[in-house]
């Protein structure tokens, strides 16, 4: 079954299976669906990812562990961690949702991984929602820079780029590919100096923007 | 002894009187203080008022629980709680803070409590500060009006006049009181018809807007 794997990804049996089988349905299946759950879940993810960080970066003042925090639980991430449990697959979704490929969306894969944090929460209690949030983003945590204290990778490339008194980057959007309602975008950072050239593809501009961008840290880093 | 007296107020017993102390301390006493167990506590709260509302009512959709919560966790109702608790009598602040009256500030009173919430949360876990906060919110809740979804009174007043046709209502700023740093705003909220004529006091324009059209709501309704 393939909520079964998916219990065994999230490293958690449901109690009650009805919420389990709630938290995967979307608002287009029918009335019983995710949505309450999605707004307890997004509550259960801030806290457990605010003591994490709390614990883990003694030394960082509140305003970075907020930066670090909104990076973590942005629509991206969850959608990638929810994509790497294969969550798509055992999402309920109404004809249309379906037709048009919601079970890939990512503000879809994202709102279903909120709500089974909301729905463990509901199952057993604020502990074992944190076990199930820790699994998933401790790996996530373990990667952070402190020095870089959560700034997203445009903020640090400027901030790069500054420090040596080098040009500022210039991004340009090359293409979109895909319809409408599942776009994406490539997106090209241009550095004069030292010459660097980058591309970025992501489900909105900004999100291409601080891919291409994250690129160009990592070569000017060499 | 003051904190003898807010840990009685709050329900709840520290075991390490450092994380109280440090939940206490305002930045401008020092370099260890409450600033980070703010950023924690702000998490606990939102997390314990969602899981509150989520079982109250359990037919809300999402978005009313939302406003009900943000009505709940703003700063005004903080600051009141805080006050409620004498919160303000326990403070550690700078000497400018002192003498300009940070005590009765309801950012640095709000700012504490939350602190205070994310101190219980390091002291003995998530169900200690999910007590603590029942404990002072569950009255709050208790009172709400489903019917209302928690929408703001200026709101609930706008909703009520345009469903009987009426005139919207005209706020007009009386007066303002006190220094700089500490003014009150004094506001009146004026009907047409039926000819009502109310006042509300608050910190800001904006909450004595609110208070001025919370009690022409509950005159309307007479």
């Amino acid at each position: 079954m393939l909520t079964q794997r998916l219990q065994q990804a999230l490293g958690y049996t449901f109690i009650r299976a009805d919420l389990l089988t709630q938290a995967l349905t979307h608002r287009s299946y029918g009335s019983v669906n995710n949505e309450r759950l999605e707004f307890l879940g997004d509550s259960v993810l801030n806290c457990t990812v605010a003591r994490t960080l709390y614990d883990a970066f003694p030394d960082l003042p509140e305003g970075s562990l907020s930066r670090l925090r909104a990076n973590l639980v942005r629509q991206e991430t969850l959608a990638d961690i929810a994509a790497g449990l294969r969550l798509g697959d055992s999402l309920r979704l109404g004809e249309g949702e379906l037709k048009s490929g919601g079970f890939r969306r990512p503000s879809i894969l994202a709102d279903a991984l909120e709500s089974l944090f909301g729905a463990v929460f509901l199952d057993a209690g604020f502990d074992a929602a944190q076990g199930v949030v820790r699994g998933l983003f401790d790996p996530l945590v373990a990667k952070i820079d402190p020095k870089a204290s959560g700034k997203d990778p445009k903020t640090q490339l400027q901030e790069m780029l500054q420090s040596r008194r080098l040009p500022l980057p210039d991004y340009r959007l090359v293409d979109t590919e895909g319809e409408a309602h599942d776009q994406s975008f490539i997106v090209e950072c241009v550095l004069a100096k030292p010459v660097i050239n980058t591309r970025g593809v992501g489900k909105s501009r900004r999100a291409a923007e601080q891919e291409a961008a994250r690129q160009a840290c990592e070569q000017l880093q060499k």
